[in-house]
C-alpha cells in the first residue's frame, strides 16, 4: 500500500508526501494535529492539514524568522515568542548569548507536547533553563504587556482558526506596545504567489505602526509556492544597517552574513505588491518601506 | 471530474496541479510533450512528466537565467541559447539592445511547435528578426563553434533522455571554446535539496573549466524544492563586479539590480556543498568559487 498526504495550498495546487506511517492524530480545543513520518523530509508535523514543520527544511524557517531580529538588536535580553509551540524558533533564539530569558506563548498544549515526542531535534531547546512556556493567548499576552520585550518573533499558522487575530491591526499597536524603546518584532506573513493580498495588506499594517517596516523572503520547499515572507517592525533599528563585521558567525544552516542582506531584495514584483498597498493606504510615515526595502541587498 | 496532474518530483514528494483540460499530447521523436491549462498556474509545458514552464511563473526562470550574464557582459553582441524551444529565454535576451544576433539551438522542432501554438506569450519573440532558430544537437553544435558567441545560455531540461550530454564535462570545455575572449555561460543547474550531487558535481566542473565559477539561485514555484540553481562560468567578467549604476532598469517582473547582487548569496547548507565539491576536486584554479560566491551578496 502507498500513502499519500497531499496538501492543498490553493484550491488548483498542492504538494504531495509519500508517507513511511502515519506517527500520531488527535483533534485538540484549537485544531487537528497529525504527525507524519514522510520519505522525502522526515517527522511532519501538520496542523488542520497545513504543513507547519519537518525535520528536513524547518531550519531555514527558525533560522530566518530568528537570527534577522536577533542580530539587528544591540541586545536582545528578552524575547517573546507568540504561537511556535514546535520549540524551532526557541532554539534558534537561544544562540545568541545576550538572551536571558525567552518567553514562549504557545495556546495549544498538544504541539508543544506532539513535538516534544516527536520532534526531539527542534522542540530539545524547551526544556533550556531560560525557557518559560506559557499555554495561552497570545493576543491576551501581548495585550497585557507594556514595555516588557526586546525581539517579538510571531511563530503563527497562516490567518485561520486560532491565529486569526494575530493578521489584525490591532494586534500589531499590541505588539508596539510590548516592545522596550530599541525593540522589533517579526512576523511570519505568507507567500505572495497565492496570497499577494494577505502579504500586502499585513506590511501596509505594519508599516502604518512602527517607524521602520522592511519584508524579506527565504526559500522553504514544503511551503506554499517555496517563496516565503517575514515582515519585521521596528521602533529604532535597521536590519540592513547593521555593520556586516557585527554580524555573529552563527551555528546555522541557512543563515549567513550574505543572507542578512540579501534576504531582503525583493523580486520586482513583490516589490510592486508593497508599493501598491502603500500607495493604497496613503500612509506617509513610511520613510523605509517598500520601495527602499527592495533596494536593500545593493 | 476533477483531473489531476501530479509531477513526482522525487520517489517520495511531488506537486499536484488541477487541469482545466488537456491541450495536446504528443510522443516526439525525443519525449513525451503535454499542454496543460492547469488552474494554479495557466497553461502548462510538460516534458517526459516534468513542468517545463508556466505561464504564470515562467519570468522567474527566463529572467534569471538570461540577465545577470547579459548584464554582465559589456557588450553582448551574438548569444546562443541552447534547448529553451518555448522561446522565453530568447524574449529576455532582446531586451538588451546591444544583441545583434540569437541562435537558438533546439533538437526537439515539437517543442517550439507546441510553445508557437499554447505560449504565445513566451514564444512570441521568437518571430523577432533577430532570431536565428536552428533545431538540432546542441551538443554537436558547440562542438563546431569557435570564439562565435558573447554569452551562451543552457536552457536544457534535466539530465535526462536528449540532455544528458548537456551536463558532462565535456560540454563545458566545448562552450569555453565557443565563446570570444570576453564571454561567459550560463546553465540551469537544477537544485540542492533533491540532488545535491548533481549540483555539486556540476558546479565543480565548471569551476573546473572556466577561471570564474559561480553559482546563484531563484525561486521557481513550480520547479522541484522551490530553490533553482544556475551556475556561470566567465572568461573575465564578474557578474559581483558590475557597478550598480551599470545594471539596465529592464522591463522585469523578477530580476532587479538588487537581486543581480543577492541572488549569489547562497544558503549556508549550499555554501558548504559547493565547498565539498571543490575540495573533493582537489582543483585550485577556483580562486573566486565557492566561499567567495556564497559571500557574494555582502
Amino acid at each position: 500500500m502507498e500513502l499519500w498526504f497531499t496538501e492543498h495550498q490553493t484550491e488548483g495546487f498542492g504538494i504531495t508526501a509519500r508517507i513511511r506511517r502515519a506517527l500520531h492524530s488527535e483533534t485538540t480545543p484549537y485544531q487537528r494535529l497529525d504527525v507524519l513520518e514522510t520519505e522525502a523530509f522526515g517527522t511532519m508535523l501538520v496542523l488542520d492539514g497545513m504543513v507547519m514543520t519537518t525535520e528536513r527544511d524547518e531550519f531555514v524557517y527558525h533560522e530566518m524568522i530568528v537570527h534577522p531580529a536577533l542580530v539587528t538588536h544591540p541586545a536582545p535580553r528578552r524575547v517573546l515568542v507568540v504561537g511556535g509551540g514546535d520549540g524551532g524558533a526557541v532554539r534558534e533564539v537561544l544562540k545568541h548569548p545576550a538572551v536571558k530569558e525567552v518567553v514562549l506563548v504557545e495556546v495549544d498544549r498538544a504541539v508543544v507536547e506532539a513535538s516534544r515526542r516527536y520532534l526531539p531535534s527542534i522542540a530539545g531547546a524547551l526544556d533550556d533553563p531560560r525557557v518559560r512556556i506559557t499555554i495561552g493567548d497570545g493576543f491576551e499576552h501581548i495585550a497585557r504587556a507594556e514595555a516588557a520585550y526586546d525581539v517579538i518573533l510571531v511563530d503563527s499558522t497562516e490567518p485561520v482558526g486560532p491565529a486569526v487575530r494575530l493578521f489584525e491591526a490591532g494586534f500589531y499597536a499590541g505588539i508596539k506596545k510590548a516592545l522596550r524603546p530599541e525593540g522589533l518584532f517579526v512576523a511570519q506573513t505568507d507567500n505572495p504567489w497565492f496570497k499577494p493580498a494577505l502579504v500586502q495588506k499585513t506590511f501596509a499594517a505594519i508599516a502604518g505602526t512602527f517607524p521602520l517596516a522592511r519584508l524579506y523572503v527565504a526559500n522553504i520547499p514544503t511551503y506554499p509556492s517555496g517563496l516565503w515572507t517575514f515582515t519585521l517592525g521596528s521602533l529604532r533599528h535597521d536590519p540592513l544597517a547593521v555593520p556586516p563585521e557585527r554580524i555573529p558567525d552563527l551555528d546555522t544552516r541557512y543563515y549567513t552574513p550574505a543572507i542578512h542582506r540579501a534576504a531582503f531584495a525583493l523580486p520586482r514584483f513583490v516589490e510592486r505588491l508593497l508599493a501598491d498597498g502603500f500607495a493604497a493606504g496613503g500612509g506617509t510615515a513610511l520613510a523605509s518601506g517598500a520601495p527602499a526595502g527592495g533596494e536593500g541587498g545593493r
